[in-house]
């Protein structure tokens, strides 16, 4: 439409060139149009690595000038925080193929409130949960969606693409496939969920299968199916998603005109998003975008801390654990997928790791709710770790703190009401807010509104 | 930060200037920081009248530069999609007291599956539910609880704002008051609200008032609460929420680089988003930002269809009614509040009105679902309303259709659920899609994935 071609195209003679590397430095590379998962020499990882030399034929600020043309305006799909940093995305698709709900973009929320209850100043939370599909999920299953529209107008023979999950990949990879109009397939264990934690994949269409065994079995026959059929996986194994995810990085700098924040805390569970923010710093290092990193805190339910545990010993060893159940049920994870490139990032950004206990999420999400956002409890996971840091004098009062918000607190409403009643086991409902009971009469809801009122003016004071 | 002066203040020299007036042409104004529901002389409704010569002296191509100047980038509040039009919302009012959520910016998402299965090319659904509480009524919060935040920083004493509601509103009040630290009050019938539907403004730390009445009892409470006690009321007689509403229309013009859609579809209960539609597209009107009017299309739950019967006759008559219960409850509404304004408006844009039944407006959203959205059952009732236009003709192929939806589907999942587990009465739930059970064997599960495909390719035929 109005865009300059330059902008389109920062420079025309560039040839930009990406592929799948293996992440221990397996010789060899693989098209982005391949359809492989892992390393064909030591079966770990992939990872998608980016020829920096036609990055940099374009200047950090030049590069900027493109990013700012393009953000939120109506030249597709480059309106897409995603896909606005397509050259350092996932260059080499046709925007035609391209699957997007013009994600990224969500608001960096000033905490105001709530960084005045814990004494800093200049806390911000991203929401990514403000999306389509109500996770930060959308902003890696868009690449990995066009990847697979792609390489089906290429004449590629995917019936399909598939997950095992219950959760929030399933929903995203279900809307996306309905908006593409490919087929999705979601695998699950049957009797272990219900309808309403699947109501995004069916309500989209997904061929949902209820499979006869547990989660582990589950996988194996996605494994199997997959490899068999043609048909492409969608799983945190497939690294096209870490390549999405990344330009939250991007964002967080963007939206403070690219200022680089001191901190960012993100919840982790199979730690490919800590991966993505880290690589997407990295890449903006490494095209002189940025001239410093952030520091990273990775926030772990207690229940589910390997990567903590592997934090106390300087990183030096890994051991994999059973997870118990924890109300931040999408990080129930004890060995995470993605926990080599997690351990390289937080060494290379001087990060960190704490834990919150099941009350400890739960106390800081309600937190949160109370002074005006509505958090999922994996972001209730990363504001208790905030409070403990803060707690131990890790940070001060002046840093500039992001809370990478993963998901919309309205697919947690259960869990809210729950807490609200007092109804959750071992946890104290500090926040607790009962609606008042009051007959139909002027004078007795007059005096319970304002006992109400002078004891919330009370405990928060009354702000000027 | 880095935004031209200019574009911050497009013309110093214009004094923007808005005031209350009554609808039906009462004399008299009253400012917008009064605390003032309806004219003291005929007691009908209040809307705001801006003053059009300060907003000429800047002419449309130049306000399009500040707009897009603006436009979700970083210089509080203009960001926002409603405070980048702040000249044509709430002029006079400080930028501190601002209270957003960088409201607005929503995605306007093409439905190309969707018009594929209806017969359309040019199709869209304006995606307002993608916001910080999930409706469309943070547009409108926004500037409420900033004018109340104005009017607290000008010493009136308003020591809480409230609202009769169970739903929408009180979700959005709720939380601007909480990001704001303003209290807020949530007046509500005792036990005909679960706790899951009161979620939201309990999180957000609500005085949750349940009073021992119906809600016509209630709404008499909190009249005489409001009118005696300075707490501000925030339901949809208050006119101020219109003014950012209206901003709609404005982001659908700067979507598609400011071209009037030929026709805009909209759910209507208590109307007022009718109307706000309406007057966005009259002030473009009027300052020359735009050369003609779109048509509107108010769609209606058969069961709440007052202005539909008054369509009917002409609109030369309306009649209350008392509103059946519906799938659609936001919209369960037979007074509605803002009748006469959107009668004017659907006059002036050569507007229609069409119900749907609950069947029709289940399906609908349903079918919407099967193609990448998830709609809520509001925005069910819009897309019934446009799939009965279609057949009976009343639009052709190549109009470009916006369908406004006004929630997210997350709001709304108990329905959805029941929806494909065929337990919604009288609904055949044609498009329900249940989990498919299969035992833990390689070649029964692919048998089962394969015959699923099959079956799914046929219906929607394979895409290329």
């Amino acid at each position: 439409m109005n865009m300059p071609e330059l902008l389109k195209y920062p420079n025309p003679a560039a040839r930009y060139r990406a592929a799948f590397h293996c992440i221990n430095g397996c010789p060899g590379e693989h098209a982005l149009n391949e359809i492989i998962y892992q390393c064909p020499k030591c079966h770990d990882l992939l990872e998608v690595v980016h020829d920096l030399d036609p990055l940099r034929m374009t200047s950090p600020n030049e590069w900027r000038d493109v990013f700012d043309s393009r953000f939120m305006r109506t030249v597709w799909p480059y309106g897409s925080g995603v896909w606005g940093k397509k050259e350092f995305v996932c260059p080499n698709i046709s925007d035609d193929n391209i699957v997007s709900t013009c994600e990224g973009g969500s608001n960096l929320f000033w905490a105001e409130q709530l960084g005045h209850r814990w004494g800093l100043v200049d806390l911000w939370v991203k929401q990514c949960g403000n999306s389509h599909t109500g996770s930060f999920k959308d902003l890696g299953m868009t690449v990995l969606v066009s990847m697979v529209k792609q390489m089906r107008s290429e004449g590629k023979d995917i019936p399909a693409v598939a997950c095992a999950s219950t959760g929030d990949t399933s929903a995203s990879l279900a809307a996306y496939c309905a908006a593409a109009g490919i087929p999705s397939i979601v695998f699950l264990p049957k009797n272990k969920v219900s309808t309403a934690q699947l109501v995004q994949p069916l309500a989209h269409g997904a061929i949902t299968l209820a499979i006869d065994t547990d989660f582990d079995g589950c996988m194996a026959i996605v494994r199997e199916i997959t490899s068999r059929n043609n048909i492409y996986l969608a799983n945190s194994m497939n690294s096209l998603r870490v390549e999405g995810q990344k330009t939250i990085s991007f964002e967080l700098c963007e939206q403070f005109d690219w200022e680089v924040p001191d901190l960012v805390v993100i919840p982790g569970g199979n730690l490919g998003n800590v991966s993505a923010l880290g690589q997407g710093f990295l890449i903006m290092i490494a095209v002189g975008l940025l001239d410093r990193l952030t520091r990273i805190l990775c926030a772990q339910a207690e229940h589910a801390n390997p990567l903590y545990q592997s934090y106390l010993h300087g990183f030096d060893s890994f051991q994999a654990m059973h997870a118990k159940p924890t109300l931040a049920s999408a990080i129930q994870i004890g060995a995470p997928v993605s926990i080599k490139k997690a351990i390289r990032v937080l060494k290379q950004f001087n990060g960190g790791v704490e834990q919150a206990s099941e009350a400890e999420l739960a106390e800081a999400a309600a937190e949160g709710d109370l002074t005006g956002l509505f958090n999922c409890p994996h972001t209730g996971v990363a504001l208790a770790a905030l409070k403990k840091w803060i707690q131990q004098g890790k940070v001060t009062r002046d840093e500039r703190i992001i809370v990478i918000s993963t998901a919309h607190g309205l697919k947690f409403t259960d869990f809210k009401a729950r807490y609200h009643a007092h109804e959750l086991t071992g946890i104290q409902s500090r926040f607790a807010n009962p609606p008042i009971e009051v007959p139909a009469d002027y004078d007795r809801v007059r005096d319970a509104l304002f006992r109400a009122l002078d004891a919330r003016n009370a405990q928060f004071g009354r702000p000027t």
